[in-house]
């Protein structure tokens, strides 16, 4: 194993109870962006888990995704058990790369290009990718959702593809936001990552797409082979990504969500950004509000580098609600 | 994509209804080796969908693997989406290999190699490996159920090992035949991989296995990156590989039925092997019979190099059994 720090992620409620051995139990879970009110699982027929997943199962979910995600006709899709497996996969794609990674982001893009040794720098500004001939950034960004606009993104895919390279933008949180995707307008020199599992509740289902150039998509569904996702998942996600209205009635309703939560953090620090499905506070007190949360039982999304922030994802229910509020106020 | 001839595989029953549009459904699907009757689903709570999987998760998993399995300790094991995308991400370990595939056998062994820039000769005998330095078979083999002997398997992995290589042996198939798996001793310079979807007849779950030295565990693990098993899948294999009973009453019914089956086969031509999930005929007549089954319903196994041989998977109801009969009868 690689003797490297350990990349934080949301979501593990084994660290959270290590940390905090006498809080009080059911832990609530604000550690990631993971919307808690799922999409509501469909029946799963008995051969969905039974044989291997048919072509006419995968074409199905394609074509579903093609149409919730605005995608060209002319863009390659690929699917694949998560997104994460793509940014792993994703640097095989440009050898000898020169990345820039638009940071403070998502923990893993950056590694998955070290490992496969490329040189890798982090910039706090697109004005800064010197040479690079790969950037990838996170659109709307995560943990501080900051938008970079689609003119901006369509002439730096054109400098990147010219110097035989490519812009990445991972729009792991852009469900909510489909006004700043770039599928429907997507250049050469541009590959896009979705993520199933956050907008639709349904992280531990893993499924994820890459919608670029032909040329990137088939080599990254010959890396997967056929087969990668499973047949729930192929089903799930084909019914899910059908249904528009689900998916504008869930984002209204995280909307107000979001708002409810900012009230309750003003208090706190100041609110720098976020997503529906999280907001990210500014304080010199987050790691004893950090503290005192965790000893209520309640588990927000820290940063290694940059102690002042935390991250609150969204309480699935009014319980965890009440206890947030009451946690907060025990200032 | 690839102009290359498409790889037959068994299962995708929308190839047996474009060939038989006029045959009575349902359809009798014995194109595979899959298990029919499968692991009872245990009850799968929402939180497996809802949250990426847990370290504890697949703790679980690699726990009752290494049990189930017989893995040694000091042998690396990472668990995979399925099988397949092992053997797409295999080559990656050696870099310029020349590689020998003990065939016939599986299809998708040799083209993930070639994908991958290796020399790649199908043999017929290990007498035949000359200098390669990767030899993949597949034990008990599919379709003809041959099996390696352990010391054969032993000395040729120090020998490749040697030469910088690895003996990679595909056990998809060894389930119900554990006395020919050779993780008990596993050496260095060996790569096993097992299949979860067969033998628990839950294909469609997504779940495989690679053990061997850590380096090469290591690296397959780095590639597909962390929660590239679906929660559902970690938990469902977790339950039923720590149920041994259930695997040994599983197996003894289908060594029962592949009985039944070379009992109604004999008839018609000469049952060449197999395991206790599929059986092989060779006879001239097999494709006058693959025709004969399909304008009845049933879907087998035809080989697009051996148009002399059928494979047969087990039925999983009498209805099926009786539907074989009477279709086997009527020639």
């Amino acid at each position: 194993m690689e003797t490297k720090e350990a990349i934080w992620h949301g979501g593990d409620l084994a660290t959270a109870k290590a940390l905090f051995p006498q809080a009080p139990e059911p832990w609530i879970d604000l550690s990631t962006g993971i919307n808690p009110i799922p999409y509501p699982l469909p029946q799963l027929p008995l051969s969905l888990w039974q044989r291997l997943p048919g072509k006419s199962d995968e074409a199905a979910l394609l074509a579903a995704a093609r149409k919730a995600y605005r995608i060209r006709p002319q863009s390659g899709l690929v699917a694949a058990p998560g997104t994460q497996i793509l940014i792993e996969l994703l640097p095989r794609l440009i050898p000898a790369a020169n990345v820039a990674v638009l940071g403070p982001t998502y923990g893993e893009h950056a590694p998955a290009w070290r490992k496969a040794g490329a040189i890798v720098r982090e910039i706090a500004d697109l004005a800064e990718i010197g040479d690079a001939n790969v950037v990838v950034l996170v659109n709307p960004n995560n943990p501080d959702g900051r938008v970079v606009a689609q003119e901006t993104l369509v002439q730096l895919a054109g400098l990147l593809g010219a110097r035989g390279g490519l812009l990445v933008v991972d729009e792991a949180f852009a469900d909510f936001a489909p006004e700043t995707s770039l599928l429907p307008i997507l250049p050469e020199g541009a590959l896009v990552l979705r993520s199933f599992g956050k907008a639709y509740g349904l992280a531990g289902l893993r499924l994820g797409f890459a919608v670029g150039e032909e040329r990137f998509t088939d080599a990254l569904q010959a890396m997967l082979g056929p087969w990668a996702v499973a047949g729930p998942a192929l089903h799930v996600g084909a019914v899910a990504l059908g249904d528009a209205q689900w998916l504008s009635a869930a984002g209204e309703a995280r909307a107000a969500d979001s708002k409810r939560l900012d009230a309750l953090l003003a208090g706190q620090g100041r609110v720098v950004g976020g997503t529906v499905l999280y907001r990210l506070i500014e304080t010199p007190q987050a790691p004893s509000l950090f503290e005192r949360l965790g000893r209520a039982g309640i588990y927000v999304r820290r940063f290694q580098h940059d102690p002042c922030r935390l991250r609150f994802g969204l309480p699935g229910h009014e319980a965890g609600w009440t206890r947030l509020v009451q946690a907060l106020k025990s200032a």
